[in-house]
């Protein structure tokens, strides 16, 4: 599992030269190996820094606090990997759990031949308590290879493919939630846990889940977290959904009305869902990235309203925001086996909101839409 | 707000000679400043690293990301602090965080004047690549300091009193819910959302929730993550909460039962209760921690039970596990202001298990129950 993308990788540092890397990237890991700590209550309480993978000329090792070595962790989601644990939680002792994920690396960078070859570090996760470790280990200078991987990532294998429909299939259910639930006098809370139970419930198991639930009638009303603001009736509330499942991201938005819509909502939820129909249409291989972009908001200006001040779109997979980001100065071009979300909106601050995504595999076919929930207004 | 907290900090790093300081982890940085990021979804897609902050003799300064400083990211539950923010998000070019919390971080430690004082460094949460902007600041050698205010936050101020408190009433809401939810058919996961569901709409909010929801027949029936297992009639769960609010965790403890209990488990019920009040009597100041273990460990063996392989308890704060553990090595000496969580259990693999839980607040005048929820078995 995981292993094109581990030899796509290892092509690359080949080719540049790299014999020996440590990933500290969680993004880069769960993308290399498949293994995604939980992440809803931030930080294991017990572990001694983030996962870190070590890399040998082609060959990985996982390094992993000991309680997440286990399939709640989702490390069973990959088999083929080398795991190295470290102790974290212990009532013998103080839990050293830093120092002891140290000892772990220098075990690890230990057993290889650094002789000839060229190092690479992902420096922005990576804790600089590691910094003598790996002297110790021979890695006295290094290339920093953060970033390194971001466009590898785009092109999406099936593996990913399969990880990221499970996702969203989730947000499916939570959007079939989101219309039982709105209506007038449930407040942006109501609505949201009513969305998140029944995600849970249908995954069998905790589902961590974005983005905004977002009463029309707020100033900023693009997005934001659920609170406490309540649906009066005929207000719009955008339902934007990201579930995060096997390590991978889904994304989706749809917009809701208390009841019955203005006809204003119904002109601009009219131009929006044209906007995406006509977004998606663009999705074809060969296609630039900004291009797309600016037929998007050219579009939504061209019908008269305010274009919306966010991203066209943008990828996803290992993250919910990522290459290729269909953004104005991205020169990237579209190739097939990129999964793209599209969202385009219109919002009126203070009075109603309507924005609609969809995700897209690029097709050398032509656009195939990932995602399946209701967007009708109402 | 959270001046106290600052006050000792400056008392201590002076104390030690250190003039000026970088802090990484979270943990420290909320505890100084009350600003706490949101964790649900691991740390924000557009962060370049974790919040720092600098500290240059007794002045503190928050480095954090633009849309983090915002109540969102419960920043306003502090107004003391200086803060510096970075860019994160945009859709004009590349998003760059890392660079940019870099720079931020060039800015703040070139107002600092480092001649003749000495430096400290959260090493272990510190992103490796902000070591050049550390040397380029005159920072090429500093004194690790990790660990260094675990000690000092374990007595509490009033203001974190009143935080902690707010966090124990949303576990009392949460346990109501779970007793209503309680019975045969239910899985663990039925059980979780309704809990979840119920806490966040009393807070009006998004909560972070732990810790375990787990039916006593499972051969690992300590705790864990909610999942597909189900209740059959008369089968313990053990519902082990922690909320997450304005950054201080709570935590807390009951087994339910679905239906009538059996002998068996009320008579464990009974044991692990007693044990409980027992364990609570014993916290007073100038009481040793692992004495406090020690005492609570042979209740349960007198019983002629099992007795729990995990810790009697500890603190609770910043984290939801911290200092003081009440564990067999700990020699801490209890004092008025420490809030200390207490849980002992009896468990029987794959049969059944009963951990019961409260908070306490040690008072010259004994112990204060900050924990009221119904523990009754049913």
């Amino acid at each position: 599992m995981h292993t094109e993308q581990r030899r796509r990788a290892h092509e690359l540092l080949r080719s540049r030269g790299i014999s020996h890397a440590l990933f500290a990237d969680v993004h880069t890991i769960t993308w290399l190996t498949g293994y995604a700590p939980p992440i809803q209550l931030g930080e294991n309480l017990f572990a001694g820094g983030p996962p870190l993978l070590w890399y040998d000329d082609g060959h990985f090792v996982l390094l992993v606090l000991d309680a997440l070595a286990t399939a709640a962790g989702d490390l069973a989601a990959d088999a083929d990997c080398e795991v190295e644990t470290y102790a974290g939680y212990t009532v013998e002792q103080p839990i050293e759990s830093a120092k002891r994920l140290a000892e772990a690396l220098g075990r690890v960078a230990g057993r290889s031949s650094l002789q000839g070859g060229r190092a690479g570090v992902e420096t922005a996760r990576l804790p600089m308590s590691l910094t003598p470790v790996l002297a110790r280990a021979g890695l006295g200078e290094w290339t920093e290879i953060d970033g390194w991987f971001t466009q590898t990532r785009m092109v999406k294998t099936d593996e990913e493919l399969a990880k990221l429909r499970a996702n969203f299939a989730l947000v499916e259910t939570g959007h079939m939630a989101a219309r039982a639930s709105v209506r007038a006098g449930q407040r942006e809370i109501d609505v949201w846990t009513d969305i998140h139970a029944a995600i849970e419930r249908e995954a069998g198991r905790r589902v961590p889940l974005g983005n905004d639930c977002t009463v029309g009638t707020r100033e900023g009303n693009i997005g934001g977290w659920p609170g406490t603001a309540a649906l009066g009736p005929h207000d719009s509330i955008i339902v934007d959904l990201s579930t995060v499942l096997h390590g991978y991201w889904s994304d989706s938005c749809v917009t809701y009305v208390a009841g019955e819509a203005t006809s204003e909502q119904a002109e601009i939820h009219r131009v929006v869902s044209d906007a995406l129909e006509f977004a998606i249409g663009l999705l074809r291989p060969g296609a630039m990235a900004k291009r797309v972009d600016e037929q998007v908001r050219t579009f939504i200006a061209e019908a008269g309203y305010p274009v919306y001040p966010h991203h066209t779109g943008h990828g996803v997979g290992v993250s919910g925001h990522e290459e290729p980001r269909i953004v104005p100065y991205n020169e990237q071009v579209l190739e097939p086996g990129m999964v793209i979300m599209l969202e385009p909106g219109i919002y009126l601050p203070g009075k109603t909101g309507v924005r609609l995504e969809d995700a897209v595999l690029v097709t050398e076919d032509g656009p195939e839409v990932l995602t399946h929930y209701d967007k009708a207004l109402g």
